[in-house]
């Protein structure tokens, strides 16, 4: 029986892990990457991980979509969401007629470009959820979680994406099926939208010190309600009760540094327009007053042109 | 004659400087300060000046309000607003029958407690308008602006507000008077509100920059709409091309640090009560949305959360 084929894009932490986990008998998984190319193809991606180290070796690594041998059966994207990276560019050349996109990213609103440029294909949209991050280049360490949620964008599930989630529990991932898969974006979004930025803009304040602080925790409350209130009108009604939960977890568990407040710290680019920025566009459509939000975005926005500025000169 | 008796309390850059204009030949101006202390008494405090250098020696240096040898005319109070300073304990000692307590400070409704602690004396509220910042212990650069608005809070102007100010006018401090010296202190607070907050929360951003990021220029103006909605609230109604008029000016002005991000830089407490937390608690009272003003508010706390408990670990 022909094996799967598989070709991951984007070798960070998540793409690591997640595609590592793919490799099995009966796939075959390639990797697409710039930095990592080397050490993809030489030593393999090593993952660090609290449920057991485990190494990455691609079948074949290509730093160009057009150097791959095979046409994908499933292309899987785990880049970060950012305004210069223009994904449909980048896998075009390895999109064959069944091929299917797998997008494995944060935020909200990001399937759209893809879905314009590959009519035709199957899109995939998948949500993780894992503690996970790059130690230095071909090594991430893996410090809790590890589960997706995958559904077919706009909605539904088709075999191709129940075959997908197959390979991954069948490697013990954990991992979701969503017939409405838009609505579990919008559901993350709830923790992001307000985690993500406050712990950057709070000077680097961990999950626990965010709800801790009262006039933070207010904060934390009024972004995510703002998210509810927009998740609704697009239609994505999620329950007000889930902003409490949030709460109650966050300060019964262990303190950590969101994934933003890592990329901050280690001088990388925060998906801002990814959680932010598209959320703030579709607020804007449907006329929704979203002040939080773009308090949260304006200041981000001025920290990033104020980096820049002093970074080069 | 009579030489008319000033106490200034506290000699930084502000109070070094308008307590330093006072001295005349018909005034003996002394000083309440702490750190300051020795320095005062010994060489005086220093002033360098974009206008002429100067240093003001005063007549009595005390560190506290019993130790001085009059009873003062005028109790002139320069401190930071902030919640661990108690003005009303620090001065009473000093305060007689007839003396009149001034308030140069920044923020809103800053005066509620001294007027409630010296119901019987004359309180006069002033804003200054000053470029200057502490250099090192005992030594101010003044680089810009050094004008005062005086007026008798809740409103009002009496002789001896005149007298004070004609003592400015006279060393050439230019000093106006205001029958509505609340709506001045309103005025002051679009710009202090917006600016402030976000030059810190911005990444350390300066004026050029927060009026030239558009995302950002946009959460300035909608802040300012804010503060301004607030001031009607209040009975302070404010004219709305106030905010174009700021915007503009701080597009063309040389870009400078605004006191807060001063603040911030040399780890000096920020005054965020004052300026923030003050007009919230009003927010709350009079059931006015500030959604923005909440959220820098809130970021400003959690910051400074985190960074008392990053010094102390």
């Amino acid at each position: 029986m022909k094996k799967t084929e598989i070709l991951i894009v984007g070798t960070g932490a998540v793409g690591s892990y997640f595609g590592g986990k793919l490799v099995r008998e009966n796939t075959r998984v390639s990797a697409l990457c710039r930095s990592d190319f080397d050490i993809a193809r030489e030593k393999g991606l090593e993952i660090q991980s609290y449920n057991g180290d485990f190494v990455f070796k691609p079948a074949e690594v290509v730093r160009d979509a057009a150097d791959l041998s095979v046409v994908p059966d499933y292309i899987v994207v785990c880049l970060k969401v950012l305004p210069d990276i223009n994904i449909a560019g980048m896998i075009k050349d390895a999109v064959g007629p069944g091929t299917a996109i797998v997008l494995i990213q944060n935020g909200i609103n990001i399937e759209k470009a893809v879905a314009d440029a590959f009519p035709d294909n199957e899109l995939i949209s998948g949500i993780a959820f894992i503690a996970i991050s790059r130690v230095q280049t071909g090594i991430a360490r893996h410090t809790g979680s590890g589960k997706l949620i995958l559904g077919n964008y706009p909605r539904g599930v088709t075999d191709k994406t129940k075959l997908l989630a197959d390979i991954w529990l069948n490697a013990d991932v954990p991992c979701d099926l969503s017939e409405k898969v838009t609505r579990e974006r919008w559901q993350k979004m709830v923790w992001n939208a307000a985690f993500n930025p406050i712990s950057v803009l709070g000077g680097r304040a961990d999950t626990l010190q965010m709800v801790d602080v009262p006039e933070s925790e207010k904060l934390v409350r009024q972004v995510m309600k703002e998210v509810l209130a927009l998740a609704k009108a697009t239609g994505n009604e999620l329950q007000d009760e889930l902003i409490e939960g949030i709460i109650d977890r966050n300060k019964k568990m262990r303190p950590f540094k969101t994934s933003m407040l890592v990329d901050y710290e280690m001088g990388r680019p925060m998906e801002v327009d990814a959680i932010l920025g598209n959320a703030i566009s579709i607020a804007r459509e449907l006329k929704i007053n979203v002040p939080r939000l773009e308090s949260l975005f304006g200041l981000l926005k001025l920290q990033d042109v104020v980096k820049k500025t002093r970074d080069s000169s």
